[in-house]
């Protein structure tokens, strides 16, 4: 049952409160929508800002910089930073955190970390449940932080109002084509790590790809901006980029509009989430399995037996 | 209807029969599980290779040599090239194929290149089924190339017997972190052009990064084969590790509980592909863009709309 007083308190944003709640949505409690619901009409107001790519590119350190931007203009700040767990990168990710010490002792300044243990499909949908919980609490601004290594970056993308997209001179060659993905979602490029060699060569190759990208008036192009952020060289104009996105969104209409077709995606995510989950019950796991013998003695194939499945599907719902 | 006397006619391994169903396949006839379910009794005796990496590691080229050493074994071999296009990439991959030239005129090959528009899930989801087409027709080896770039190459991981990825000496950075997925799928790294400087350090860092995968006896470690296709040097090796990764596989008792637990998850996105396909009919799309105004005068949430439209899924069905 919906604890009214949690959602009261989440409105006036006590922080143990949203902790809290940001805990049943990373338990995939079923409460969550529930929450979510009575929430809703207090959702919208904050300014998304999703900022993606590759691990190491020091994304951590440029949203701890915008914060601190965004603090001094009393701005509240709330940070959701998706960490996709593997064999190959879970802890180095996790470590980054530790760099947001001096932002992480103020007041109006929430971060959580979210990990992914098993799908990454699911916690981008977690980490937007989440975002939507700290903008009906009040927050100003909320970044949305993800290493982009397939699918997160684009359901990032997909919740941000601007999307950031960090860059080190090395993924240069990365850039040029395995990045496809990262190049489309990218309202603004940070070259990072420009006091590193190729920073030159990174920045022009970029730029050259940014000029096969068809536009006109009515097109956000992208603008590449170089960054130290360690050295908190380039952050304001980060910050002068987000505000310049914004205005053309809203100048050109574009601002609601993006926000209902991202709504829209959203919807369907979620509808197909929930029917995913009531078609995968016990009974028709082992239904499944059962049948996969058959396929083996030569006696069915895939399409019979998923046939099978959505027919006892429809007939037990 | 199924036209029995196609089915006879891909039975028997007529070129243009198999061209005619994979053309079905591509435009998502309706048909095409039809024609399926009455070709799966063939289904099974082809040993299936993968083969992924990113763009311009020498994927058609390795292809390409492999076809020759099966060709000369007197194997009939099936080659589904998956080309995931993009604005950024789409052109030079689709080239690629040229390369292709001196087997394509060769009786006992099958070239098939299948680009996407839209959606790579289902891209993936047609190549395995043309897979099983070429399966059925009687290829004994079938290849299925991919570009990685996300989603692709598990999905053809997930449908091959021996998964191959291709990685070149400046693919070095990517190696250590952002391609935590190939690392993942491969039972076999090729480490192409190999004559290019920092070919031993992209090798050094490989093993190393092999080196923390946990294993025991019962899994497969996979080598790092040097070669330099364009040269031929190093396919006899890749062609050798095949067959020794087979063999492993079948003496383990590994080999069919691969292909259960592939055919398992096949099963599942069949049935997820045709419940979204009957899901978003004109009805529910309109019911749910009327309800999205609903959202932005704040008497509504993405959650509410959600259920409504389940609820209408279920009583309509």
């Amino acid at each position: 049952m919906v604890d009214k007083s949690l959602i009261d308190k989440i409105i006036v944003g006590e922080r143990r409160a949203i902790a809290r709640a940001i805990s049943y949505i990373e338990s995939d409690n079923n409460l969550t929508s529930e929450y979510l619901k009575e929430l809703y009409s207090k959702v919208g107001n904050a300014y998304r800002i999703g900022i993606t790519g590759p691990p190491g590119a020091g994304k951590s350190t440029i949203t701890n910089q915008l914060t601190k931007i965004y603090r001094k203009q009393n701005k509240k700040v709330g940070i959701i930073a998706v960490d996709p767990t593997s064999p190959f990168t879970g802890g180095a990710l996790l470590g980054d955190r530790v760099r947001m010490n001096d932002i992480g002792m103020d007041n109006g300044v929430f971060i959580r970390s979210m990990a992914t243990r098993g799908s990454l499909g699911g916690l981008s949908k977690k980490a937007i449940d989440a975002a939507d919980l700290l903008d009906a609490a009040g927050f100003d601004i909320i970044i949305l932080e993800t290493v982009g290594v397939g699918q997160s970056e684009l359901d990032i993308a997909q919740a941000a109002d601007t999307t950031i997209v960090v860059l080190v001179p090395e993924s240069g060659d990365s850039v040029q084509a395995m990045k496809a993905g990262l190049m489309e979602i990218a309202d603004l490029f940070v070259l990072n790590k420009c006091d590193r060699p190729g920073s030159q060569q990174a920045y022009t190759a970029l730029q050259t790809i940014l000029m096969i990208k068809e536009h006109d008036e009515n097109t956000w192009l992208p603008k590449i901006i170089k960054a130290i952020a360690q050295e908190n060289k380039g952050i304001n104009e980060i910050a002068d980029e987000i505000e310049k996105h914004k205005a053309f969104l809203i100048d050109k209409n574009l601002f609601q509009l993006k926000r209902q077709n991202q709504t829209k995606v959203r919807i369907k995510e979620i509808v197909e989430h929930k029917l995913k989950d009531e078609l995968w019950s016990e009974e028709r796991e082992h239904l499944l399995n059962s049948s996969l013998k058959n396929i083996f003695l030569g006696n069915s194939s895939p399409y019979h037996i998923a046939e099978k499945i959505i027919q006892q599907f429809f007939n037990k719902s």
